[in-house]
């Protein structure tokens, strides 16, 4: 079978895990305030959790796609720990919105400060692939001289 | 070109059909209710269809992400299997939302089952190549005495 | 480490920082109309622009899908120039949305025949890999007789 990295894929397996707990917690808030499906307006408490799980959700797709180019093009390990980061910063936000929207801020910043350095690095592992593959240009040995 | 199981692509590929006919089917709701986007409020049968639409839309990357770590470091056969019996599971759930609230209740239990049998398959795969890999501790055999 | 294919890596990042960008579009909105989350309703302008990043948003697993199957299992640089032209379809599509509803068309329509096309590049290349690796079956020699 293809040799997929597989702390990234623990990475992955655990972010999905904690949707399903933030999913259920938007379940369990569905309940505590009488909010039935389709219904997804309701008190303030039960719309920030509804908003907090949207936001995950929106932003989950785009931080697979940066977790596996920078764990793939750049470098497993760091990925994973920027990963893991991720995954307690999505943990501050949740909860942080649950308990009032401004509680919001600090692990959103996080998330963001960590999606745009995986990013970084994604795009500078892709780009020596790029330049290696298709130009034989080594950057790393031009620019260190290694 | 990398080896990827084209098994699990072609569930891949089918999940993003069925997503594409409950978009289609979202959009035929909004005509026969008259309701313009970007509104997203209407008549109970309408928003009940966009929200089963959205629910398979928040399980989506959730269901690829156990769906290829099942079936890359667990087995094919049996991801694909699984895989297929979710799309299943959507088909219910999503058509009986349609019906009735209460309705989707069924789909989604199945739906849910099968995510978390596919989550702790990956979850001994990826414990496994982790063991063999970092530690060269070999747990079939330990366990099985194969 | 697996050896995934560069360009689309690269597609999928840059397809990952356009929703980035939308999602800060959002936000401005959000500011400029003065809607402060949790909330997700308010002027139609920033309606709009909400409901036009929930599109690309509910897109953008199905694009990734098929962008990589047409890549790994058709041919990568024709999967690269249509996942780019997808790019280029959304960018319409959302600026189309902000300014008008129906100005999210054209963008729209262009952005669902290259899903198709990529989803039929993608079914083609997985059917002649597993015609070919479960049923010993080499299409395009039987096709073209190369």
């Amino acid at each position: 079978m293809a040799a997929l990295p597989a702390l990234l894929a623990a990475v992955s397996l655990l972010s999905a895990l904690q949707l399903g707990f933030f999913a259920r917690r938007v379940g369990m808030s569905r309940m505590k305030h009488s909010v039935m499906p389709p219904a997804t307006n309701g008190p303030p408490e039960f719309e920030r959790t509804f908003r907090a799980h949207q936001n995950c959700l929106e932003f989950y797709p785009l931080f697979q796609v940066v977790l596996w180019t920078a764990g793939v093009f750049f470098n497993e390990a760091i990925a994973v720990v920027f990963g893991l980061a991720y995954l307690f910063g999505r943990h501050m936000y949740f909860f942080g919105y649950q308990r009032a929207t401004k509680e919001r801020l600090p692990g959103f910043y996080l998330c963001v400060v960590l999606l745009l350095t995986l990013t970084g690095l994604g795009a500078a592992g892709i780009l020596n692939r790029i330049l290696d593959e298709y130009f034989d240009i080594d950057l790393p040995k031009k620019i260190f001289r290694w």
